[in-house]
């Protein structure tokens, strides 16, 4: 066959160092900023906040603490009307991805540059995707406006990450990568960065779970993160996404920990699926069996194995089953007994099959 | 030493397929164009140049052909005058580096996006740098205006292209993508992409010269083009391209082809610099000595393999060693010693020195 595709570049400016983030002013200034709107996550950004508060200085006209997960219609609005009265001419999120999605909301209503601080390994900061919630549906879209014009990661910032987050969020981003290595219509491009993702990650994770103060652990898996995020931008996500959505969606899992069980079986279903993807997938893993290999990054992370532990009722795999398929028609992995079997196998929390036992 | 970068993503949409000159309407109509200046290289591109021409039909409102090398001053300003003439919204290059560069030229100049449709493995389109000739000096300069907001590689528009050319100017690539991996500044980002060139480079090129019209052999090397781009882009460029840069200056040496002979001399400067970038460069181009294996693909290009035979005098070689040094002051290869030796090897087409005869 030969070589086709379309890639489609983000233009980011991406930073990664330590201490990084006393280097902010610099990026608002660089970004033509002269009064930034500040946006704050969760209660454990608070100490960098501070920090960021004091060096911008008069550069932060607002500021607003505790970005609400989800994005509730109401504060977005209220975050527009406050980014409006201050007449901010740039935000500046510090947080996790409800503090970037807040921040990507504001961007879009108010066309204003955006600069983001990560401090989860979320990688949305690496997407134009945006959403919010309305009526109790989240509605996602795609708009150029909400790409930060800059994203800043500082690996001193994750210090006493608890595991548990770490483990999560970083299997949710090595999703994000091993998807856009067996998605047909990857770019070689895309793929090059997602192998660099996956790579990172998995290094960087056992470290981190092992030691929280490994600043050199978060600093891999921060590239790890921001890949995953370029991964998805650009290739887009498949049946192992539509999965965890309907059933974060439905049965209410929680979304992180949802990609770290289903991943194992969604590989081994991908692996399957095509020779070519398989040996693929063997070799950014390290060789071996790829899905017997994610599993094993799975335990040794001290992640919940099977989804029955984090809230699948068995009696719900033919309904979500049915779902996935409905939500994944084009999908050349979407066929009914495989689909079947990964729910049952996840939800059991059961190895992948060995490939011999599979219909390879 | 911990990981510490900053990646400045470039903005394009890069489409890579057989045929795909005749989908540029499509990309026309995405960037919002309905008018456009339709920029014509050489004579060897006049049969697509039609095809395209009768594509995009009443939407082509004016037609450049024969784009000249090294941009003059003159030609830039009557293609400026054509563009405001016609009233353009967009600009169309079909052609080489020369085609390419004078659309950027005219896109800085009025404002215009520019779509790029390459038909050598010149990489320029890839990158924001654009340049043009003054009282008989080059200038360059950098302006986010220049980047083609569409990039389309057809590699059906390459069947054919003669051996020589094919090989100088997919060496220049390589040359790209190799230095991208030894400057101390590139991202991890933009080496996993660099590495990407670097294999499509060492595959392709010995098959299209081997075969002119191995179409799928010019699909790789485009892929290598387009991410040597990125790779200068990015990660921009040092004392191998300085050195190119003051011995065409100078000596009036052709571009591709200096790149060509002095590859392997100056990777082999930059293995011995460090054990870290030999093992790398090692690695990534499929093991053993990496000045001596870019040395084998250039004689199995058949191309020449001394500065001598190309337009330098020996004698020219201290006078050369001095530019360079004096325009490398802060990279840390411009060593007096290292730079005539280098220099020395090229011009008399001597094979690199193995490693254990180096200073490393």
């Amino acid at each position: 066959m030969s070589l086709a595709f379309t890639w489609l570049a983000s233009a980011s400016r991406v930073t990664l160092r330590r201490g990084a983030l006393d280097a902010v002013g610099g990026e608002v200034e660089r970004a033509g900023g002269c009064r930034a709107l500040v946006i704050g996550g969760g209660a454990s950004a608070a100490e960098a906040l501070g920090r960021l508060r004091r060096q911008l200085a008069e550069r932060a006209v607002a500021v607003i603490e505790g970005a609400a997960q989800h994005l509730p219609a109401a504060s977005a609005e209220l975050a527009v009307a406050r980014a409006r009265e201050c007449g901010a001419d740039i935000l500046v999120t510090l947080g996790g991805g409800s503090a970037t999605g807040l921040g990507k909301a504001v961007a879009v209503a108010c066309s204003l540059p955006l600069i983001a601080i990560p401090t989860t390994y979320a990688g949305s900061e690496m997407t134009a995707v945006w959403g919010r919630t309305e009526n109790g549906r989240k509605i996602t879209a795609r708009d150029d406006r909400a790409l930060p014009v800059a994203v800043v990661y500082d690996p001193d910032l994750y210090g006493g990450m608890p595991p548990r987050l770490a483990a999560a969020s970083g299997m949710n981003a090595l999703a994000h990568c091993l998807e856009a290595l067996w998605l047909p219509a990857t770019s070689p491009i895309t793929a090059a960065l997602a192998e660099l993702g996956v790579h990172q990650l998995m290094e960087g994770l056992p470290r981190v779970v092992a030691d929280p103060d490994d600043i050199d652990g978060h600093a891999g898996n921060l590239l790890g993160a921001c890949l995953a995020g370029l991964s998805i931008a650009q290739a887009g996500s498949g049946l192992h996404h539509r999965t965890c959505h309907v059933l974060g969606g439905g049965w209410n899992l929680p979304h992180a920990e949802t990609h770290a069980v289903l991943l194992a079986h969604s590989t081994a279903l991908a692996a399957a699926s095509s020779a070519k993807v398989a040996q693929r997938l063997s070799g950014v893993l390290g060789g071996g069996d790829p899905a017997r290999r994610v599993f094993a990054l799975l335990e040794q992370l001290g992640l919940p194995r099977s989804l029955a532990e984090i809230g699948l009722p068995e009696a719900a795999i033919p309904d979500a089953a049915e779902r996935v398929l409905a939500a994944s028609r084009d999908d050349p992995l979407a066929e009914d007994a495989g689909v079947r079997e990964m729910l049952a196998a996840a939800c059991a929390g059961r190895p992948p099959a060995a490939p011999s036992d599979t219909h390879q």
